[in-house]
């Protein structure tokens, strides 16, 4: 199996306010995404959202609601952008998690919750590197 | 904010298992990874394995246990890899949600569930291209 992931998709409780908070974050969905699914590209990657209930089905996998065990975070090159994308999410309607300060790993962080409860760490890691095109890149 | 996702951490309960369940699908981890926590380099972007409670206090959520609205895929190039993912996965101790066959939307996929609950879809989505890199891209 290649050492990669192609696509993460988000289980949702209402597709158009997903679609608008991610969108008020300044995302442009892919306008061929079917009428119940909502793609972003990501990189080298996808980001989808999808009714919850029928990603469980799909995934064969029980629900129990809440949170399990998946963590999403968002890389930038400075302490100011991770107060900036907080404050752009706080905007947008999200509920912020922990408010961006200095973490244990010599990094800096904040996290907001999205509408379905999904978490977004945004951080600043000074041993990784951003590069422009956005990619994440392990060591220094 | 960029429209991008940097790391996908796995929240897991026995890290040494869940490190050894990936390395025998054939990934290698970052050599500098901390003690506690393992990256894997998946292209543009890094998966993380670290331990659930950190995970869902570090995320500032509340951990109800289970699958929690999340589900990773991995594109591939052809139906017959689809096939031999599943049967990697299957060899290197996965249960096996779905066996791979032909899906509604066209294409043709798999799941199978790694030690921790997290499921992940195999799939050849035969309008979406898989690059040589292993980049997944919407569209034809």
């Amino acid at each position: 199996m290649e050492q990669r992931i192609s696509l993460v998709t988000l289980g949702v409780s209402d597709l158009a306010r997903s679609r608008d908070f991610y969108r008020r974050l300044g995302w442009v969905e892919d306008p061929d995404s079917p009428e119940d699914v909502i793609f972003f590209q990501t990189g080298c990657m996808v980001l989808g959202l999808w009714d919850r209930s029928s990603l469980a089905e799909d995934s064969v996998v029980e629900d129990n609601g809440g949170w399990g065990g998946v963590t999403l975070a968002h890389n930038v090159r400075t302490q100011l952008e991770v107060d900036r994308v907080i404050e752009e999410a706080r905007s947008a309607g999200a509920t912020i998690g922990r408010e961006p300060a200095e973490t244990l790993w010599g990094g800096y962080s904040g996290v907001f919750i999205d509408p379905d409860g999904h978490p977004w760490e945004i951080a600043h890691n000074p041993a990784w590197i951003v590069r422009d095109d956005g990619a994440t890149l392990l060591g220094s």
